[in-house]
């Protein structure tokens, strides 16, 4: 019998500005060395791209979503592509595969994730994300965290499931 | 050869409140008069069955979406429910399946298909919703409109599809 | 409230024989006069478009299940195209969205259909497709029926349809 | 930048004889001992479950592509569960992510599986399962094998990945 390991879904745009792609790095860096799984949406950009390669950096496991029909399309720091070939669609696999997801700047796409994540109760945790009042009622909740850096993400995780457990 | 009718997407909570009920029943009636087909969540509730009911009682056509998967799960004012199995993955449906896309108050849900909607370059038409500064970007691309009423709405529509064709 | 009309999928290949052809384009015209609602895969291909146009040829209804993006690559006979943007990932959809399968001759995609359609029990006519062993058990149970042409596919729905009511 | 392993999926009925049990669960050693990680549907039965447990026995990877909507869903022997809550929609994705595709005995399920990675152009080995004249114009052109046993498979996962590369 396996002991699961936690995979924390890592969304953000597929552009994304230095600072962002910086914390993206890092983020996966800290997930890796914490032994948990990284998962995002697999394609070679952006924060998807930043986020597995931290983690492949530091020997983490990583598994890319993809939108696409190929696996090609992939991330070169992917490990497990899981080809959907339904686009947008993956959004909602994204976030239901994750334990807890973590979201930094992004448009419409990253939006969606947060919105799919909430409305299936997942705890969204936001890097520097301001959503403004749009998702106040599930902060109130505490489905939905701010974080200011990847060390609070980290610290975050480990008072949800394993300080908990 | 068919003339295909435009397909009008009516998004918005599952619990909605009177006025907005009454928006959604209207907008329904509307779209039913202009000859429009309307698509929905397809759900017996909240604005999807307001605005199914709305076209039936003009004798109108309803698509419903279905995240269910039993038909059975439909609104009585669906004439043809979807029947996709796939929960909120089938937020995405709606938004491709719709030509263009209106938005009533609602929550995650909602959310999730302006998003998916936008993300996919759909035009997105919020009624009543302030959705803050999170699709800004989108707004002044004139992706994103506000309209203040169902006669709006259908006014906003008709700019869209009807006098540029 | 809606009577709901009986949605007929139809499968069946891409590309067709001229009598396979024949028999979807008669069997699309008999739905119609039934006043049942047509349901396919939307393509402009094959016995898609081939029951499609004999819906529409007769006044009826015609509903596509696009494996595509855009609603552009629907059947012109086609009234209401829904984009599911998620390739043959649809045919799931195709058959649950169906009251009752019909299956024309195909390939490996109209094979996935009848068996997507048994896993889910849904009952599924063959007209003139021999499938050999394969799905033996599901016509001991009576959920898979052998039809030898479009006349004798109306009277079997009408028996499991009409007539039970 | 990751070198990619081979991602063999394992499919087959939710109910297994005894030998196909035996089959499945060596299957899912042979494939972890080459170094590959094995794909299945994820379900805590069947030849998903046999194929899981017998990588996990010789430490492999093993990723599960469930048709629930939950990961609690999962055979205890999956370390990454991919959690679509798309029901059998799923099997289109359990086909696209694989590699190479591998057949056990099962009923309407393995064999969509069977048709869907052909429709896709995915290599489809069947093991033990006679599917009689349907598929015959696939197995003319390559597409699909049969083997009599495990050792078979891997030869064939051999010749068409790695001999070829």
């Amino acid at each position: 019998m396996v002991i699961r390991k936690i995979i924390v879904g890592v969304m953000g745009g597929g552009m994304a500005s230095p600072s962002d792609y910086k914390i993206a790095y890092n983020l996966g860096g800290l997930i890796a060395k914490e032994g948990w799984v990284l998962l995002n949406g697999g394609r070679p950009t952006g924060i998807m791209d930043a986020s597995a390669k931290g983690a492949k950096d530091k020997g983490g496991l990583t598994v890319g979503i993809l939108p696409a029909y190929d696996s090609h399309q992939a991330s070169c720091y992917i490990d497990i592509p899981i080809v959907t070939g339904m686009g947008d669609g993956r959004n909602y696999i994204n976030v239901l595969s994750s334990d807890i997801v973590v979201a930094l700047p992004g448009k419409a796409g990253t939006i969606s994730e947060i919105a799919l994540a909430l409305k299936n109760r997942k705890k969204v945790i936001l890097v520097n994300f301001d959503t403004g009042v749009l998702f106040e009622d599930y902060s109130k909740e505490g489905l939905l965290k701010d974080a200011r850096d990847e060390d609070e993400v980290i610290n975050i995780i480990k008072e949800e499931f394993v300080l908990k457990q």
